[in-house]
């Protein structure tokens, strides 16, 4: 594209590395970009490098943060003694919108996956055993219903069980609001197993 | 989303500000930027403020280029006395990627809207007007086919005709791998008024 200016062109190359982004959206960006205020440019250009230079990892739960440690796992209000173990910050993100838990989080960052060479050391599994040697009640496994997700979560209960901690796995089964034909057949069957008494 | 960090919502709060960016879109783009490696974070933040500060107009279409005229008007390869005349710099990209066309544009940066009060001294026009000073053999109009596109071609028709210079406008129709039952009357009465024999 020669005929756009070089830093369009660059700026439209650079657009399109992110996920979900191709050229022509990446192109459609790039001229709304041109067109907002340059204060408003720098906003965004800042906000970019300030996240990768500052953010880093909670020192108890490895969720992303600014501080040492995470405003959860750092509140009093929180029960410290309960903890949901996740995949990535963003399924912690999908917990908290909810607001009802009370907890606290342990992010794994992946799941064991041997297909991709990811082993029980390269999730953050060291960390959350270390972690058990405090006063914890539950791990509440919160991995995701994927192949990786079930074998991470099988993992966690059986290194976590005979320390004597009670360990659980969020209900897996039809989702509000679904259509019963939607919903594909492990989890009609998963949802029949673990059908509970009314 | 006060669990996450400071710079992590601020992140995505600018990024859901671009068009066609959701807040969950840019919270997946966020996450994405704090995976990607710190120079590939630092060469975007860099592409999107060097493309700010220095695109500028074209002192003679006024299209976005790096330099004081862009490459096509400063090309002796393109026939300089052929204007094409279009709304946006990605509509002039959009006939640059066909490849075909060997005139020069003239980059309007809008149309006449009176609803949202663009009148004719608020888009490029003037400086079209003086461009027909020098020796023009044609200007091909290719505003879209919308009603302020249409309106600004009937514009710029009567002020270019009485000049002696030869006005044209883009063909309407049917487009080429169109269904035509998909297509919308007011495209199939112009395809038909506007028919060529063959």
């Amino acid at each position: 594209m020669e005929y756009f200016s070089g830093h369009i062109s660059k700026l439209i190359e650079e657009l399109s590395n992110l996920p979900g982004i191709g050229p022509k959206t990446a192109g459609r960006l790039a001229f709304h970009i041109l067109d907002m205020p340059a204060e408003q440019v720098e906003s965004l250009a800042n906000a970019l490098t300030d996240a990768k230079n500052n953010v880093k990892f909670c020192n108890k739960c490895y969720t992303l943060t600014d501080s040492e440690v995470c405003p959860i796992c750092a509140s009093k209000e929180r029960d410290q003694k309960t903890i949901m173990v996740v995949e990535t910050t963003r399924d912690m993100a999908a917990y908290e919108n909810v607001g009802e838990y009370k907890g606290v989080y342990h992010v794994l960052h992946g799941a064991i996956n041997p297909m991709l060479g990811i082993g029980q050391n390269d999730i953050r599994l060291k960390e959350l055993f270390e972690r058990l040697k405090d006063d914890v009640d539950e791990v509440i496994i919160a991995t995701n219903s994927s192949v990786e997700g079930e074998a991470t979560a099988m993992y966690i209960s059986k290194v976590v069980k005979p320390i004597g901690i009670k360990v659980s796995r969020i209900a897996s089964g039809v989702p509000v609001g679904g259509d019963l034909e939607c919903v594909d057949n492990v989890t009609l069957l998963r949802a029949l197993n673990g059908r509970v008494s009314i």
